[in-house]
């Protein structure tokens, strides 16, 4: 890393380097990476919680206990808010600066919203690189939020070190097909305005889904911590819960699974593209005259792009 | 097409033959695309219409609802269920079934779900085959059912002929990030308990969100058809809407869009298994070990299994 260079920078902790790098991460891809790849050597220090879960769970405002807890405890503390770059996450990004207010006056506190999807490459991997450069320049712990909707959200979430799914009792049986695409990356359940009737119950569901599930069947099931975000209860087990999660998974083993899962969704993104847009016309085309069928088209797009199985070295 | 062949016998309205058809496709791919193949140059007659929306919409009532006025107008109705293959499922499937009970001795309805995503290709692809078989036998429509839940069901939908996005009044603000995701799919919205509260309020919603989309600014607007399901209120005029949007953009002119859009979900399914397990573990454990950092990981993996730009004939 070169001295005065913008890595030696944001390794100094300068906010305004930081600020810099992100927005480059965001905007120029290639030199983005060039960036991570000088600062790579230097991460693997912070812990990145992801939090998800359905609409109305209270994951704002959980994020914001957990922010407020860690820098009582003397943490440094990132947040990226990821939001589905749609018309309707306008709102919903103002809404959560609006919630982590109390915190935007803190230097130990870096907030950002993430909504790029469609732009410049994929968002999982964007903010896995903004995560990335958020360790690399010594913050402590990386929170990300997603909201719990689609499944690149929750994905996004599941790729953090450790994941929490927060959910809300008495949401009824419609929220059970939400609950269904989340169950699978949590790491911890909490139990948000665990005040409300139904505490018990959702319990119950969660521990029988877990039943149900082959990934939970083989380890130890997510434990599930009660809180109440909006005054703060609960917070400080939920927190422990997360980290003994990351001791056990994580740091103290080695972290090939996660990287696996990392890299399996960045090539993921890469791949997508690989096919242009004027070979998939061309076929879609003749499909449509039916000149050839939809599997011929496929193949002859696969043979485009891809190396035959001999040819990999 | 040989005499007596599985493909003949299926284009012969053998309903037999068409369950082991479906059940080839869904449990041995690649005879099934080989079936496929031979049946493509049948395909073409059938409209799919896909249905999906939040959960809570009433999808099931509104699918049943289509289904009956389809009969009465002496329309053969194919209907393709999709849930994720998670735990939750399992009971919607069942709740599915008891709803459309009214339909099952029908021999003019025919009914399927599908749970199969990570078991044999994708979900999208398994549907959109079946979608192809059922063209080939014959059927008039096929009425794809998601629930709006996840963008690879909402994919799903929107990969349909004709795509009906079903919405209720009153949900609150929560379920707007639910509506973000299945309002690009939409041709025609469906608001369903149309006696509720709420129905103006709701429109006006989804005239503001279409305002902003890329979208429609350059296409007339979906439009908005109000129904009450459970009592068949509406139905008739939806299906209309419907239909005019397929002559408009499929049957009238040529399918070049439909196709690009589903060739391109194929292509997606098959360049995600492009790179074997054993060469990701391999550089993750590079990455874990901090011999390399991820971006070279993702380039070497893309060397291994993509061709060069130059060697793409």
């Amino acid at each position: 890393v070169a001295p005065d260079s913008l890595a030696e920078r944001v390794l100094a902790g300068d906010l305004r380097a930081l600020s810099r790098a992100a927005s480059l991460l965001e905007y120029d891809r290639e030199s983005g990476r060039e960036l991570l790849s000088d600062l790579f050597a230097r991460t693997g220090r912070a812990i990145t919680i992801g939090i998800t879960g359905p609409p109305g769970a209270g994951k704002s405002t959980l994020v914001n206990a957990l922010t407020r807890t860690l820098r009582a405890g003397g943490k440094t503390v990132a947040v990226l808010a990821v939001d589905p770059s749609s018309a309707f996450s306008r709102g919903a990004i103002l809404g959560d600066r609006i919630r982590m207010q109390e915190h935007y006056a803190d230097p130990g506190v870096f907030i950002r919203s993430m909504a790029t999807r469609g732009q410049l490459g994929g968002l999982a991997s964007a903010t896995l690189d903004l995560a990335l450069l958020l360790d690399a320049a010594g913050w402590d712990i990386v929170l990300i939020e997603t909201v719990g909707v689609g499944q690149d959200e929750i994905d996004i979430a599941g790729l953090a070190d450790v994941t929490v799914v927060a959910l809300v009792p008495g949401q009824g049986d419609d929220i059970q097909a939400i609950k269904a695409g989340v169950m699978e990356v949590a790491d911890v359940f909490a139990i948000n305005k665990a005040d409300l009737p139904g505490v018990e119950r959702l319990e119950q569901e969660i521990r029988f889904v877990q039943s149900l599930s082959d990934k939970n069947r083989s380890a130890s099931p997510a434990p599930i911590r009660r809180v109440i975000a909006t005054e703060g209860q609960g917070i400080d087990e939920l927190l422990s819960a997360a980290l003994a999660i990351f001791e056990k998974k994580g740091r103290a083993g080695d972290r090939t699974g996660i990287w696996t899962a990392r890299i399996r969704e960045r090539l993921r993104e890469r791949l997508l593209s690989a096919a242009p847009d004027s070979a998939i016309l061309e076929q879609s085309i003749r499909v449509a005259r039916r000149e050839i069928d939809p599997f011929a088209a496929v193949e002859n797009l696969i043979r485009l792009v891809l190396k035959e199985k001999g040819e990999q070295s």
